[in-house]
Order: structure tokens, then sequence, then C-alpha cells
């Protein structure tokens, strides 16, 4: 079997090391791994199954003899780069919005649609974390019943903010429990003017504000990848809240379909949809929590039940560590998947 | 002004406490407060605002000479007692949820339905907090739009499990940055068997399930009380989820309506509620969050944008204290009305 020379881009951050951890699971097929981080990373060693990795200062010239690359260090970095490493031919897998939208990347949730992989021009974009795992968790209902519009609110961990947004939450928690002032650093968005606290608190904005629609880019990023991924034009409203939760994204999402449904097959298809976990028994008080799948690659669901009053309404509980399914679980799969179907 | 004879019923529990306080706040003319609870806590002395009162046994004789009664000691105390005060000719308002889908009782938030106050025999309930709220701040969408339907996710505080799930919340947020197993004894719900931590989780389960249709008892509050508030068939789809926050509900809300929506509209009757604080400046980052507004009665609304694809769709974030307006403040309110209407 062909290895591979295989590079992360922002190797130091909170998905670039899941990033590393998914190569060694999911056993990706390198023969060499280089680390690339800014300047400010560079030398620092990064040990992980007994092997040391010093990571390198990512510069133009990063790419020469890569065959393959995982983004995950921000859409600016990736606009500044990524044309050097496609210049250089590698492949690129890019965890940042910067591409998502472009008509000539394709935006790939392998159990979708891989399908899309065949078009790629260097570059295949990962969905933001909360789109992969709904897309992931709705494929199969989708294919069968024809989904037409989804309403859907999150429930976003902190950790969707890097390590930034985790130690913040710890740090004003235990400020909380001292009885002092929460002091917000990070949260809801570095880039934004204000900070709010996030410990024992929810706040219903991730990421920066569209002030013609009154949407976040997050909520738009859930409209707009949906359709792409989907190649149809579901109709998306969304609400993206951040919770106080470490790790761990979760959904509640309420969808309508063209077919009326039928609860035994939503059950069936739930239970044989590749990645996904049906964990659902009432009865025994069984339902997703972010705190049981912290670092699995699975979407989990739950309380899957229909609508009172529609026959094409069913309600569903999603949750998946969005560092994993929803960026570098995912990301590896798409590189998984490329070589299965002979692109890489 | 004539004064009144009241009792608190279930005074030393979470919502009892804000109860005494509102009657205070809001200027309830009171004569004599008798302050009942179980004989576990009689003898209890709570102080408020420099007047000291014993905690009395709640028996069969405790309503003798009392004008009016704000019940909140559980569904159990109200089903067992009440008769007894109904029949000593005292008024009951019941925050508990025993009597609220009772044909004969009226269920009321009082700038939605006052009118059916007029038709009370002894018995007022007081519906679910996350249907306060909601009622509340769709009132005069619903007047001038017509709502015909919600689909409504919840982020719900511990305090409404009481006072337990408050320590719980906080005893578990510290042994988990102590690097400890958190331990659940409460949460989701007291009487089911099985219990979850909270702490840096959100679980998709208020209250007990009803296995028929796989709703939990608190998301079919939401689905009833919000019909017979109205007295129109709204339909609704609600799902309720436990986040790690001390105090205050918040609320993802998605609604259509019969005629079109004017947004510009839709912000003059929010600016125009009764008891709405409309909390809506993207620009700004001003939106309602939980931590805000601790102890204040007002329902805050924030959010509210026209759905992409749906000139009959609008979504908004709701917040209140659920302690105020969803349980103490509305029962206190109901009094004040009743006055008001010569009820009383």
């Amino acid at each position: 079997m062909k290895k591979y020379k295989v590079a992360i881009v922002g190797a130091t951050g909170a998905v670039g090391r899941e990033m590393l951890r998914c190569i060694f699971q999911f056993n990706f097929p390198f023969e060499s791994l280089k680390l690339l981080a800014s300047a400010r990373s560079a030398g620092k060693v990064i040990e992980f199954e007994g092997q040391e990795f010093v990571v390198e200062e990512l510069t133009e010239n990063s790419f020469e003899g890569v065959d393959v690359a995982f983004w995950s260090a921000g859409g600016s970095i990736s606009e500044k780069y990524m044309p050097y490493a496609v210049k250089a031919g590698c492949i690129n897998i890019d965890n940042t919005s910067h591409f998502r939208m472009d008509p000539e990347v394709p935006l790939v949730v392998p159990e979708v649609n891989a399908e899309a992989l065949k078009d790629h021009k260097g570059i295949i974009a990962n969905p933001n974390c909360t789109t992969i795992i709904m897309a992931s968790a709705l494929n199969r209902l989708n294919e069968y019943f024809d989904i037409e519009r989804i309403v859907v609110s999150t429930y976003q961990a902190v950790s969707g903010a890097g390590v930034a947004g985790m130690e913040e939450l710890y740090r004003q928690s235990q400020e909380v429990l001292d009885g002092k002032e929460p002091v917000a650093k990070t949260l809801p968005c570095a880039s934004d003017k204000k900070h709010y606290p996030i410990a024992f608190n929810c706040i219903p904005q991730v990421d920066k504000f569209d002030l013609d629609n009154a949407f976040t880019k997050e909520e738009m990023k859930m409209v707009n990848e949906t359709k792409k991924i989907f190649n149809k034009d579901i109709k998306v409203n969304a609400t993206c809240v951040r919770v106080p939760v470490l790790r761990g994204h979760s959904e509640s999402v309420y969808i309508e379909t063209k077919k009326p449904l039928d609860m035994d097959k939503v059950f069936e298809l739930l239970s044989d949809s590749h990645g996904v976990d049906l964990y659902d028994d009432i009865e025994n008080q069984i339902y997703p929590m972010a705190t049981l799948f912290i670092g699995d690659e699975l979407v989990h669901v739950g309380r899957v039940r229909k609508d009172l009053d529609n026959d094409h309404g069913l309600s569903m509980w999603i949750v998946s560590d969005q560092l994993m399914k929803g960026a570098a679980y995912n990301s590896v799969d798409i590189g998984l998947k490329m070589i299965e179907m002979g692109l890489l």
C-alpha cells in the first residue's frame, strides 16, 4: 500500500492536535509527517505514540514533496499559503471556512457526497462542525424521505473557539465558584468587539453577525453549506448558541420531509447510517449527552420522535465531539476516502 | 385600599422565597403573611425586609381566615390540601402543574388572558415557567399576525429543579475543576431512575418521559398549556434541555404566522408589549443572556429576525428569570390583576 508524505498546518491548535491523533487512530498511511505552525510555535516538540515531532514554521516552501496537507490554522492562513501548496502538487484538505463556498472546491462529508471529491482541483473543504454533524445524521433520512427544511438550535461547546475557549470556561467557572466576577476575554468571538462570560451562561452568538439579515456567520454556514453538501435547496433556519460545555456540540434538530414519515423506517435508517450511532431508549433514559462521547468520531442521535401535528415532521437530538467528526476526523476521513477512490 | 390575609405554601423552596420577595417588591397589599411548609421546616424563622416570619406547618386547617394563598410546594401537596383551602373561602394561585389542564381552572398569564380569571372557582393555575415566558413574549405578535405554530428549543437553568438543582451544579462544577468525577443525585429529574451530571453538560430531559409519544412532560406542558392560554390550536413542537446555568431560562423560538410578517411592525409590537423588554441590537452585540437578568421580572427578547425562506417565519431568543416571571412574579401578578379586576 502506498504511503504518503503528510503535513498538518496549525498542528498546535485544538483541531490540529486531534488531526495528529486521527492520523494514527484511523491508520492514515503516512511515510512522513510534518507539523507546521506559526514562527511562534516553531521548534516546539510534540510527542505522540512514542514519536517526537518538531514543529516547523509554515512558509511558502513548506509543501515541496508533500502529498497531502490537513489545514486548520485559520482562514487567512489557508488563503495566503494554500496556493503555494497547490502549485507544489500537494492535495489540501482545509478545515477553515475560506474556500467552502467556492464553486471550484468540493465541500465534503464522505458518507454524504464523496462523489464530489472527483472534481477537486487540489483543494477540498471540510464543512463547519455544526453542519457536518447535522448532515451526517440526516443523510439517510434525506435519501429516503427527501428533507425539505430544517429548524435547528445548537448547544456548542467552548472548544469550538479553540484552546483559549476551553481555558476561559475553566478559569471563569472557578472565578464564579470563588464568588468573583468572571473575566471574559475570548468568547463569544475573539475577533468581535465585546466579550461575555460563558461560565453558567448561554450566549446566542457564535462567530460575528451578518448585519444584513441578522443571522450570525455560524448560522449562515449551516444554511449555505447544508445546501451545497446535499446539492439541493434544503431550507435551513439556524440559531447557534454557545453553552458552558468543554467539548461536544449538541443540536436540537427539527426536519420536514417531502414524503410522510414512517417511524419504523426512520429508526431502521438511523441504525444503518455510516458514522451514526442511534442512542435512543427513553424508557431507560438513554439519549446522547456531550460528556459521554468526548474523543469519539461518531454522530450520536437520540430523542427521535415524530411531530405531534405533522406526519412530515421529525425532532431529534444530535451530539458529537465537534473536534472529531466536526473537524479533525472528517478531514482525515476525506483523505482516507480519496485513497479508496484512487484520487490520492 | 383593602389589605389581604396572605399565605405562601412551600415558603422555604426556591420559588417560595421569590414569592415572598415579589409580594414586597410589587407591593401586594397584605395585612398578614403566613408562611407554610412541611413539618420539617416548621419553626424555621425567615427574615425579610426587617420582619421575621416563623414558618408554620401546613395542615388542613391552615387556611381559616386566609384571603389568598400562593402555592409552590409540589403537585401532590396542592392536590391534597387545596380542597380545604377552597372550602375555607381562600383564593388559591397554584404554581404546580396539578390543576393546570383542569377545564374548571383558569391558566393565566395576566398580559395574555386575564379575562379567564373571571371564571375561577377558587383555584387559578400558574403555567409552567417555559410556557409563561414564551407566551408573554409572543402575545402581541399573536394578536396581530396570528401565530399558527411554534418550534422551540429550551436552555433551562438548574434552579428549575429547585435549590437541590443549584447545589448540584455548584458542587459538580467544583468536582470537575478538581479533576474528580462529578456525582449526580438530582438531575435531570429527582423522581426518575437515573441521574446524570449537569456540570459542563447538556441533558435533553426535563421532567419524566411520556412513553406514548416520546416527548417529556415538560415538552407536553409547553404544547398543551400554550393552546389553553391562547385559547386556540397553536401547534407547538418543543425540545426541553437542561443546561449548566444557575438561574434564567433561555428559549430559541421559531414561529410561523398566518399573516405575512412586517418586521417594522414586529419590532413595534415587541417594544410595546407589557412585561417584555426588547433587548436586540446586534450591531453592538446586544442580546439577552441568562446571567444578565437574575431577579428581574421581565421577559427579554433578542436575536429577532425573519426566516430566510418564509415571509411567515420568525426566529427569536427569549431569556427570563424563570423563578420570577416563570413562577413567583407571574403568581403574584395574577393576584394583583385579580384585585384590579375586583375579583379579590
